[in-house]
């Protein structure tokens, strides 16, 4: 492989907007932040349905495929809590950058935290979707229990409980679903992404 | 959002045969070990955009993107090269997951290493590109310089000076980049793979 027998085309790597251009869409990552049991995985899920269904092509990033993935091994230490939303923030990162809709559901409770993924994400591509459901109504589906159990005093630094939820300061949007169906939540942030995701030929 | 409202349609993530029919393409991650300047990227650069002219989204894994992102901050004990290769798998994973051809560009000098890759993407998923470049060649085009400051005694553990590489063990294609050009190398590698990406309608 002599260095002048390479091609300029094969210089680089594709581009974020070549990759865009492929998929006929804008990369971007909707980050939803909120209480455990707020409704973050159930709105991304249901969006990423919708989309899909119109060609859109999404990654779903939350608990379940990060913290035994990526994440294995960090603790709750408020270290290891920035270092999870780090790497969070750096998977969304390379996935927006390869022009996917990425939805990002995890609490991540503090000002501090969320800002740390928007500069790692970039502005113009982190859309924060604050879902806004109080802890009364969380608590009182507590779908996976563990609300009983932080009360039960069986889990440290239970956000909402034992530890803090700062309100977001300018989310681009806050959805409350306390009393809503799916459809309604889910169409209003369609509303607001659609514009930032398609791509204007 | 009362659970009885939510249609078992949105219940669960899209799974990847859902994106793979989406993308009309398989995922897999293709794996490039190999010397520093055997020709790992080179042949990666060159192979996503043959692929990419034919419709397959891909993505590229390598030193540029990984370790000033999701492995800042990790060095080169043999602990922290075992979790460098271990999150970068993590996240092959989740890109193949997702329908993409991902393509990875590590030195990975050691089975253990490839092993723990393999492991982790999956073993039907990790196609195993050897790029055997010898030494000499490596060094001979120097193209980072880094070989010169490893013989100066500039580098710690440099691979194939201070460090060993082992030879992969069962590759599913090994390539010599020496006096060939790009577009043969990049041939034989699309010839092993392009049928395992293919989607059989």
């Amino acid at each position: 492989m002599v260095e002048n027998n390479i091609h300029p085309i094969f210089d680089r790597m594709q581009s974020r907007s070549d990759k865009e251009r492929q998929l006929g869409q804008r990369g971007a990552t909707i980050w939803f932040t909120g209480l455990s049991g707020s409704g973050k995985s159930t709105i991304a899920i249901a969006l990423e349905e919708r989309l899909s269904r119109e060609g859109i092509l999404c990654r779903i990033l939350d608990g379940d495929n990060i913290r035994t993935g990526i994440n294995r091994g960090l603790g709750f230490s408020e270290e290891d809590r920035r270092e999870n939303i780090r790497r969070i923030a750096e998977v969304c990162k390379l996935f927006t950058d390869t022009g996917i809709v990425t939805l990002a559901a995890f609490v991540s409770p503090t000002n501090e935290l969320r800002e740390l993924a928007r500069e790692i994400i970039g502005d113009e591509d982190f859309i924060e979707v604050y879902v806004s459901t109080p802890l009364e109504e969380c608590e009182r589906r507590d779908v996976k229990g563990l609300y009983a159990k932080a009360r039960r005093g069986e889990i440290r630094d239970f956000t909402g409980i034992t530890s803090p939820f700062e309100v977001p300061v300018k989310p681009t949007l806050t959805i409350d679903t306390t009393n809503r169906d799916i459809e309604s939540c889910v169409d209003e942030v369609y509303n607001v992404i659609i514009e930032k995701i398609r791509l204007t030929k």
